[in-house]
């Protein structure tokens, strides 16, 4: 007689961006003439690079023909790609880190979730509070987290570290050591950005203690202040004790793509085994490579034309960003980030809850935005906007915000 | 102090494909003189389809346009690919399958290597032996299959299901119950199929016990006989306990493109949960869907000209198992498969080990096989040809091999 995965009941509610999209479903279902703005999921809007339309072409012409047609990619990735990655991301920035320690995936995403299978179950992990969801939730489902404590809105086995004004959104070291600690920076949700000498403090603490370090830098493009790291290997030592997550999804739109890629240090043992070739295991077991068109795509990411047209494209969703910033500063609300991260994050007014104000946004504004509290509990009374929208509408959305004030 | 996995440290070896690959690139650096020819990997070399380059090249298009750019997928595909599945998948051959019992992935090969995710860590599999490796090497890493037994070359808590000559490599229902059971037909690596009564035992013996059945019909394009089905759901009362994960891969040639998808049926349910909504929940969790583009891709294979053109590359395929199979029994060999399948299933010569043969083969031939044996115990002396080759090196293999004995 099967048994289904119990922990995956310990889940509470649905994940936050399906639940979401169900609200405004049913809204608009109801609603069909209003216009609603998305300023909800961290979805970009922009279209793809023309440099990076053009590889998209040329790569599907060679898969038309006999000559040139590509079948199963390489495990890790094409060469091309992870050649141009190490270089380009790591490289230049005098991080150690050579092309075979880079994983090409479908997105970072998938490689969030799926890291924490080649830890034991045992393991303890700590993540920001509040946080992209995805490093809770894909514990939960592997049994890591312990039951759900519905009064405290926490996971009774899980350390979370609060992160909120007082701290500038960074968190402190904690008390007790975690194994697994996820940092994610600049942060989703927050917007907030850790210093050079913030983050070597957190790779000495894993160093010290056996711990690892899961960094995801899916919005290190967004980075715009100095000495703010955009790569946690320019952190001394941090090749001992850290894997890094990056994306394509936020620095060129590929959301609809699907392209990432996971960065494992030769260097990095637990128990005297090499993290790399458990993930390397992992990836010839359970995944079977990106699409190569969409590897050729990424790789005219960092050609010239590519750069400066992503770059452009950055620079308008910070001019977004600050537009949003802006506009609500003026309207009287509290806000904080959106100058390193496409992500500004605001206190709710007048102490509603995050889903209070959810829904009073999306009856009075017709703007989507995030709930905080469904990136963990320190999140309530917070609410996310993204930067991703075309620029017409995120004027109009600041514009109906301002008028509900 | 972090703690790995230790459920990976059983695995026997690498992946057998990383171990096959590797063994070619060293012998290709030892003799670049030779061409060697690769009848291993069951990776197609046809192009893709002029149908669904098109569909390709006008969804490029619309990424790069402002008006027509898409993001996220939604979580479990595109509508209109969902609704192009149940309809010409599906409903088309009586079975009752809704679009939105269709979940679209990256392909077959995650999709059978994460469903044991949904499933308690203490059910008992029972896999076809032989069979494609993902499906116990995933449960080995999700701790669910006992250690490995070296003498045996079997895990002590796996119900291997024998397929060999006798019973035309097809399993027998076991002694004892296992709680999933996986299926694989038209089966790699012995290229067997089920007639439909046969499969219907296997439905039936399911619902008695209360099993969950995993249908892996990968490649059911290639049935060729009549009464031999293509879903499992043609199966009375199968919609209350089986799983079908589908490929584009060997259909239409998408090793290098991705996609796939599975069908849970919202009637399939353990312990009272629906199946349906834990892997709603992974999917939403832990991935973020095929790129648009590919799943557009996808839904040409289903118009009218592709599905002639796909149809004309799969006769291509079998006309070149045809000449294995034939060429091979001419020269004496005890072949198999290669009717219903891409796949040729030979008996190793005087009594060869799988990795012996594997080696002769290269060594005397220049042609890349796939070693029996890492399939399976029972796969041993046994050694597995794909017809994904082209016409000219099917046939220079088959000479050579002529040659060898």
């Amino acid at each position: 007689m099967a048994t289904i995965n119990s922990n995956y009941l310990k889940l509470p509610g649905s994940y936050l961006f399906s639940m979401i999209g169900e609200k405004v479903r049913e809204y608009e279902a109801a609603h069909p003439e209003k216009k609603v703005i998305r300023l909800g999921i961290g979805d970009v809007t922009q279209p793809i690079a023309p440099a990076v339309i053009d590889a998209l072409h040329s790569a599907v012409d060679e898969m038309g023909k006999a000559e040139s047609f590509r079948g199963y990619a390489p495990d890790l990735g094409y060469e091309f790609l992870r050649n141009t990655i190490a270089e380009k991301d790591f490289q230049d920035r005098g991080c150690d880190i050579s092309a075979d320690e880079i994983f090409v995936s479908d997105g970072a995403k998938c490689d969030c979730g799926n890291i924490q299978e080649i830890f034991g179950t045992d393991n303890v992990i700590a993540v920001q509070d509040p946080v992209y969801p995805v490093y809770v939730d894909s514990n939960v489902m592997a049994g890591r987290t312990g039951s759900y404590d519905e009064s405290l809105g926490q996971f009774r086995n899980v350390i979370y570290l609060p992160c909120r004004k007082e701290n500038g959104y960074v968190p402190q070291l904690p008390d007790r050591v975690p194994d697994l600690i996820y940092l994610c920076f600049p942060n989703n949700p927050t917007g907030a950005v850790m210093k050079k000498d913030q983050l070597q403090t957190w790779v000495d603490y894993a160093r010290k203690n056996g711990s690892v370090l899961l960094f995801d830098a899916a919005y290190e493009a967004y980075i715009h202040e100095m000495d703010v790291p955009h790569s946690i290997y320019e952190c001394e030592g941090a090749g001992e004790c850290a894997i890094e997550f990056r994306s394509f999804s936020k620095t060129a739109g590929f959301t609809g793509l699907r392209l990432g890629f996971t960065v494992i240090p030769k260097t990095l043992e637990v128990e005297g085994v090499r993290l790399w070739d458990l993930w390397a295991r992992r990836h010839g077991t359970k995944y079977n490579g990106a699409p190569y068109i969409v590897q050729r795509a990424g790789e005219a990411v960092y050609s010239e034309a590519g750069r400066a047209q992503v770059s452009e494209q950055i620079a308008r969703y910070m001019e977004n960003a600050g537009i949003i910033r802006n506009g609500l500063l003026e309207a009287g609300y509290e806000v904080s980030g959106g100058v390193n991260a496409p992500y500004i994050w605001l206190k709710t007014p007048g102490n509603m809850t995050s889903w209070e104000f959810f829904d009073a946004l999306l009856e009075r504004a017709d703007v989507v935005g995030t709930p905080g509290s469904g990136f963990g509990p320190h999140g309530e009374h917070y609410f996310r906007l993204t930067a991703f929208g075309s620029r017409e509408n995120t004027i109009e959305a600041v514009e109906r915000m301002k008028r509900m004030s």
